[in-house]
């Protein structure tokens, strides 16, 4: 097991390529909380996660001559591209295994770092086996994306930044997102050694509670799949190793479900200005929605560990946020079949200053009438009252109407 | 006029309320534009936006019984959040006028500080009015967005915090949004009081071209509309005051398109994860699409001055943005009166690895024949080629399309 020096240690060789991000103060998530809640936005990393402090930190370690054969990695995500970034430092060969599903834009990214991409496999377990037996034929290093000493000790140089941007005032709380349990493995060893008074509580996704199962039943328990919108979580099975860490560390793990992350995601947009993926949301997740019981006003560091999300993930998010936020309506009229009945409807939207941003109209319909028709429309709104004033008109001109969710 | 010591005397007020925002290299963006390129993230700031400095140097500079009184403001956008912020720190009554149209979101944020809301008049200008005749008859102060010289001190803080940031190097282009001209005005000020070698460019949007034109005809110029999706720099008229300024500081001043916005607002997104409205976007649209003249490797910094953009903007931003960068097709497909013609088309787009997000079906457009339908599909797709192969594959089976832009 790693101790507080191997992460000591690791902290100046990642500074080659990894920034200190920036910690702050987040005043509207602490009223909301009730606690006194910092962020340590990881998303503003080199590559967009955490996950180069581990891959490089692992790289810098090997031996001159063993490095020089290149190394090898399983991931379609920032695991993926910290190992290729770290292997374009040394100007060594990185082989990255990707299931072939992957979308072209990730492929492309860690090609960007000069990494080789073979794509194998329909789904990562495949992948990743590829990958092992890959790198042995080669004779190369595989760089595991958490169950890996030297991978731990690097993303453990997140908690000697947040310790130091704390100042005097140590947290009473980390909250770290779990998966497989390197960022927290390596979070913990730092924060019990520094500042043994602060908890470290993990957040997983309900959709992949595997390290929560584990954690509770003080065992490794693993599950027969995984579905949540926090990929960078998305993990099956539980690694001894990371698991150790965690029943000697770890003060608690939670759960939160993808609703609450995407409200999380939202807000952080919103709010923050940060775009920030669905693991790296988990902590504010966990915070908005009230799963912690720490005393009032404790002071809470909730770690943004990565910003990769496609942005047609964000865009669906955004549209769901708005229909739950009151600020956007769909509904289904039904026109009656006399003059007057689609200008009318037009009139009253007017009047009541709803914005139509998308019209569909159907007379085909089997349960309409001859000449009726149904006609589609999703309106921005300004709150729960408007949309209320809105259904009201329609229902005194006498309209039918259903809402859609 | 303000001097550099009326900007060094409104840094340790504005810390009150306005945090040090990051500062950092952009890697990707530098090797895109042949700079070197900075970020100062004012987008981060208080309130999402600089704006807080400027509103808060004013309120903090008046005197105590005047003060007392409480300030007027006339804004909808980041101007209103910054003078109502400054009130509540200072417990004083602040009324902002906004049009009658003002999105309920941005009316709740200023009640959120404290402030009173009066929705008056149908666009700014009839607000700005109200506003004006209302704090005289109230005998309150009107506090500026940005003709006045408190604010623009305010303002040109973000330079001295610019200038500490890039260490010894300090850089040869400082990219400022340019609306009404308080940003650019402080910071020109202290930039050429403390780096004289530093140019200061002015980036406008195409759409809001009253300060460019008045800089090249060296005199007031006032426009007859606004059109641009920069509403943080959509100023029509221009102040004689900050013209003054800017004639005698400002080196240049060059326009971006609302395409060449959008496309940076979704860089920004996707590259730097970060929110940033339209004005906060255009130095970088202006770097992306090269509108700029300055040696290579220069080292530029671009002030990313607000994040305050509606989420429903964004989300038409990302799927314009998709579509361009050819990661999401619309196609429309004449599905001939054959058996299997809808099994086959879908088996076509699996077959091609090409993911359905959205479907319409259409059997009445009259210049169909009988028994012929149209389909409409999104498509995600992973690219240029991608796309040609979809529509090679289509074509070679006898699908007639069209493709939608």
């Amino acid at each position: 097991m790693i101790e507080l020096q191997d992460i000591e240690k690791a902290l100046p060789r990642v500074r080659k390529v990894a920034v200190e991000t920036p910690f702050s103060y987040a005043p509207r998530l602490s009223e909301e909380s009730g606690y006194d809640v910092f962020l340590k936005k990881e998303n503003l990393q080199t590559t967009g996660s955490f996950k180069i402090r581990g891959a490089f930190n692992k790289i810098a370690s090997l031996g001159e001559e063993e490095r020089a054969k290149g190394v090898v990695a399983a991931s379609a995500g920032n695991h993926a591209q910290g190992v290729a970034l770290g292997a374009k430092y040394f100007g060594i060969p990185a082989t990255i295994v990707m299931p072939e599903t992957t979308p072209l834009t990730k492929v492309d990214g860690v090609k960007s770092y000069g990494a080789e991409v073979v794509l194998h496999g329909s789904n990562y377990d495949e992948a990743y086996a590829y990958a092992v037996k890959f790198a042995q034929k080669e004779g190369r290093v595989f760089v595991h994306p958490f169950a890996d000493d030297d991978v731990i000790a690097g993303q453990g140089t997140i908690a000697l930044e947040i310790l130091r941007q704390c100042g005097d005032d140590k947290p009473d709380a980390v909250l770290v997102p779990v998966g497989g349990g390197g960022l927290i493995s390596g979070i913990a060893v730092a924060v019990k050694a520094l500042s043994p008074k602060t908890k470290v509580i993990g957040v997983a996704a309900e959709g992949a509670p595997a390290m929560k199962l584990s954690f509770d039943a003080r065992k490794p328990i693993d599950t027969t799949g995984v579905r949540t919108i926090a990929d960078g979580i998305a993990v099956r099975d539980t690694s001894p190793k990371t698991l150790d860490y965690i029943l000697r560390y770890v003060d608690d793990i939670v759960l939160v479900s993808d609703d609450e992350i995407a409200n999380a995601i939202l807000y952080l947009l919103e709010k923050q200005k940060l775009v920030v993926e669905g693991a790296g949301a988990v902590g504010v997740a966990a915070l908005i929605h009230r799963r912690l019981e720490l005393p009032e006003e404790a002071k809470v560091v909730t770690v943004l560990s990565g910003g990769n999300i496609d942005v047609t993930m964000l865009s669906v998010i955004i549209e769901k946020g708005l229909v739950k936020s009151y600020r956007k309506m769909k509904l289904v009229v039904t026109l009656l079949d006399k003059p007057g009945s689609l200008m009318r409807l037009t009139e009253i939207l007017k009047e009541a200053q709803a914005n139509i941003v998308q019209i569909g109209y159907d007379r085909t319909s089997l349960d309409l009438k001859f000449g009726d028709a149904y006609v589609s429309i999703a309106l921005e709104t300004k709150g729960k009252e408007h949309q209320q004033l809105i259904k009201k008109l329609l229902h005194d001109n006498g309209y039918r109407f259903e809402e859609e969710h």
